[in-house]
C-alpha cells in the first residue's frame, strides 16, 4: 500500500455493528441449546453458512472461486489486477460443542473491511481476497487445517478427498453432497501477504488487560499416542507390591508431561487430553491405559529437548511401575515465525489507533500457520472471556471485535 | 461331623479328573474364543449353566429349590432331616471376559464332594446343600454379590427386583425370562456352616508355593465414586500457570490412593480401576474427570485411618490443582472374620492330607463375606496361575483343583 492509500485508508473505521450482527446471523445456523454453534466441516449446516458468506461477498462485488477442497476466495478486485493480492480468511467449520467466534470471526472481519472499503468509495491497488478454509478444526475428518494444509501442499488432494468421517462418508462425496467441489486453480504464488484476525482462545490478553495480539508466530507441536502396558488383575486379591497398574503408571506420565512444560516456561505447552484405561472396571486393577501427549514450544530446539526428557523419563516410569510404555509420534508441526513488516504494520496499526497491545505467539494451529509457508504472513489477536474456546460459552466483546477489524 | 463319621470320609478322596471334566463342560457354555467364559447373570447362557448344575444335582439324587431372588439349593438329605444345614456353594454368573474357575469352581466342587460320598454309600448324619448364589459379579445389575445379600437380608428382594440392566431389562424379568424366579422360602436360621472353595484371585499362594490358603476372614471395602472439576481449555493458547486441568489433579489422587494401601501394609489396597476424561480430547485441557476407588483393609481402624487420609490429601490436591474434588462413597462392606472352628478345621484337614498350606485375608469379597453374617463360615483358596482372575487366561491346575476339593 502507498503513502497516499494508506492516509486514504488509516483513518477508515469498519462498521462495528454490522460485524456482531452479521457474526450473530452466521451463528445462528447450527445454534446450540447452551449458546454456541455445532456446524461440523461438509455438512448441511457448513452448506448454509458458506452459502451465506458467499451471497454477502457477491453482494459486496467480490468474484468467488472454489477449488477443489473447497476453500472458498472471494476477491475484490484492485486497480491492477496483476498485482500480488493481498489475503485474509480463516474458517467457519465449528467443533461439536464449539463457539460463535472462532473462526467466523476471521472471516466476517475480512468482508467487513470490503464493505468499508465500498462504503469509502476505495479501490486499492492490489486485489485483496477473503478465503474461507475447509475443516480447520478437524472434528468431523482428519487432518486438522485440511483446507489450507492442502492449498499449501502439504497434503495430497486425492488422499485428503479419500477421508472418511465415522460414518464412511468421503471428504470428496461429502463436499460434491453440499455443492463445493470445485475446480478452480488458485496459486500459492503471487501472495503479497495474508493476514488473519482470530480470538486468542487463550487468557493471556485478558489477564494483561490487552486489545489487540500482535502474534508473532505459533508454537511447534509434537503429538504421540501412548499406551502403557501393565497386568489387568483383581483389585482386591492382589497385594500392592506384587501389582503391575498401568494407571498408576500412566499418573507419572501425567505429571512428567506437565513438569516438562514447567521446565520451559513461560511459551512451553504440556498437555494429556485423552486417556482412555482398559477395562476401566472398578474392582480391576488397570491393565492398559492409552492416552495422548501434546507438547509445544516456541522454538524446534525446546521441542527437541523435551521430547528427549519425555522418552528418559519414561524409562524409569516404566521401570519402577513394572510396565511397559511404547510411544509413537503422531503429529509434528514446526514453529512458525511471521514475517516481521507485517508483524511490525499490526503493532504499528494498534498503537496508531490507540489501542492497547501485546506481543503474543499463538499457542494453536491456525490456518495461518499453513500460510506462513507459502506467503509473508501475521495474525491479529483479540480476547475473548476467561481465554476460552471450543466451547459453547466462548465469548468475545462486540468492542474488541470492532478492534480486530479495524486493525485489519 | 461326629467322629464316626470323620474316621469314614477322612480316608474318602474325590475324583479329580471327573470334577475337571465338570468344569470344563460347565466353561463350554458361554466359551470364548480366547480360552475364557462370558456368562453374564440371568442371560439364556445362565439358565443353561443353571440347567446343567440342577440336571447333575438331581441325578446325584439332590432335591432342589429355587428362592424369589434366583438362588439354587440342592439338597442331599441327612440321617437326621431336622439337624442344621452344612452348607456349601458359590456362583456360576461370570465377568464379560470372566475365566473358567472364579464360581464355577465353588459350585462343581461342592457337587463332586456329594457324588464322592454316594460313591462311597456314605449318608451324612446332617443334611447338606450345595447352593448356587445369583449374580455374584455385579457385572449385568448392581449390586454384587446380589443372591447371597438378598438371602441374608441385606437387600430388600422387591428393590432388588426392580434393578435393571442397560437394557432397561428388570433382573424380575430377567429371572422370569430363565425360568428362575423361583418361591422356595430358604431360611437362614438352622445353617450348621457355611464353607465356599474358591480359587484366590491372587497371586500370594502361588508366590509362597502353597496348595492350600486357609481364609481367616475378608478384607473391609469402602468405594468412592470421584469427580473432579478443572476448567476445560484449548490446549496450545492456555499457559501452563492459568490451567486448572481435572487430570492432572487426578493423577495425583490416583498416586494418593496407591499411597495410602502402602501405608498400611501389608492388607491394606488402594485401586482406581475406572477412570473417565471428559470431553478426552488431545487438544484440550480436560475439565473433568470421573473415578472410583476402592480402599480395602482387614480391620475397620485402618479403613477409617485411610479414608480420614484419602480427605485431607484431597484437599491439598484440589487446592494445589485449583480444582474441586467431590468424592462420594458408594459402597461399604465392613472387615469378616470367618468361624475360628471351622477355619481350624480347613486347616487341619490340609495338614492331615500332607498339603502345603498357609492362612490367608481374602481381598474380594465373596457370598461367603454375607453368609458370615448369619452362619458359621469359612473359605478354602486354591492358587490360581499368575494370580489372574476376572479374565479370559485365568486358570488353576487341577491337582490344586482336586485337593481344595478334597479339603472340602
Amino acid at each position: 500500500m502507498n503513502a497516499v492509500a494508506h492516509s486514504k485508508t488509516s483513518s477508515l473505521r469498519v462498521n462495528g455493528k454490522r460485524l456482531w450482527d452479521n457474526l450473530m446471523d452466521l451463528a445462528a445456523i447450527g445454534a446450540t441449546q447452551k449458546g454456541g454453534v455445532c456446524r461440523l466441516a461438509l455438512t448441511a449446516l457448513d452448506r448454509q453458512g458458506r452459502d451465506f458468506f458467499v451471497s454477502q461477498a457477491r453482494a459486496a462485488g467480490c468474484t468467488i472461486r472454489v477449488d477443489s477442497i473447497g476453500n472458498i476466495f472471494a476477491r475484490r478486485e484492485g486497480r491492477n489486477p496483476a498485482l500480488p493480492v493481498v489475503m485474509t480468511g480463516s474458517h467457519i467449520d465449528t467443533q461439536p460443542t464449539g463457539g460463535k467466534f472462532d473462526g467466523n470471526y476471521g472471516v466476517l472481519a475480512g468482508l467487513e473491511v470490503f464493505k468499508t472499503l465500498n462504503d469509502a468509495g476505495i479501490v486499492t491497488e492490489a486485489p485483496l481476497e477473503v478465503v474461507v478454509w475447509t475443516n480447520e478444526e478437524g472434528s468431523r475428518f482428519v487432518p486438522v487445517m485440511m483446507g489450507s494444509g492442502t492449498f499449501i501442499g502439504e497434503f495430497k488432494i486425492d488422499e485428503v478427498l479419500a477421508q472418511k468421517d465415522r460414518d464412511g462418508v468421503t471428504v470428496g462425496s461429502a463436499l460434491t453432497e453440499i455443492g463445493y467441489a470445485g475446480n478452480d486453480q488458485v496459486s500459492t504464488q503471487g501472495i503479497a501477504a495474508y493476514f488473519e484476525a482470530h480470538i486468542e482462545q487463550g487468557p493471556v490478553l485478558e489477564a494483561n488487560d490487552k486489545t489487540i495480539g500482535v502474534v508473532t508466530g505459533a508454537l511447534g507441536q509434537r503429538w504421540f499416542d501412548v499406551v502403557v502396558t501393565g497386568s489387568e488383575a483383581h483389585a482386591g486379591p492382589t497385594p500392592m507390591p506384587l501389582r503391575k497398574d498401568a494407571l498408576l503408571a500412566a499418573s507419572h506420565m501425567v505429571q512428567l508431561v506437565n513438569r516438562l512444560a514447567l521446565d520451559h516456561a513461560p511459551n512451553a505447552r504440556g498437555t494429556v487430553g485423552m486417556l482412555d484405561v482398559y477395562p476401566n472396571s472398578r474392582n480391576v486393577i488397570p491393565g492398559t491405559v492409552k492416552f495422548s501427549i501434546d507438547l509445544r514450544a516456541d522454538n524446534d530446539e525446546t521441542l527437541t529437548a523435551m521430547v528427549a526428557a519425555l522418552h528418559a523419563d519414561a524409562a524409569v516410569i516404566a521401570k519402577n511401575g513394572q510396565v511397559s510404555i511404547d510411544m509413537h509420534q503422531v503429529v509434528y508441526f514446526p514453529p512458525a515465525i511471521f514475517a516481521k513488516p507485517l508483524v511490525d504494520a499490526v503493532r504499528d496499526s494498534a498503537t496508531e489507533m490507540g489501542m492497547s497491545a501485546m506481543d503474543a505467539v499463538s499457542g494453536a494451529g491456525h490456518d495461518a500457520v499453513y500460510m506462513a509457508r507459502v506467503a509473508p504472513t501475521a495474525m491479529i489477536f483479540i480476547p475473548c472471556k476467561d481465554g476460552i474456546s471450543h466451547n459453547e460459552i466462548e465469548d468475545a466483546r462486540p468492542d474488541h471485535i470492532e478492534a480486530g477489524c479495524n486493525v485489519l
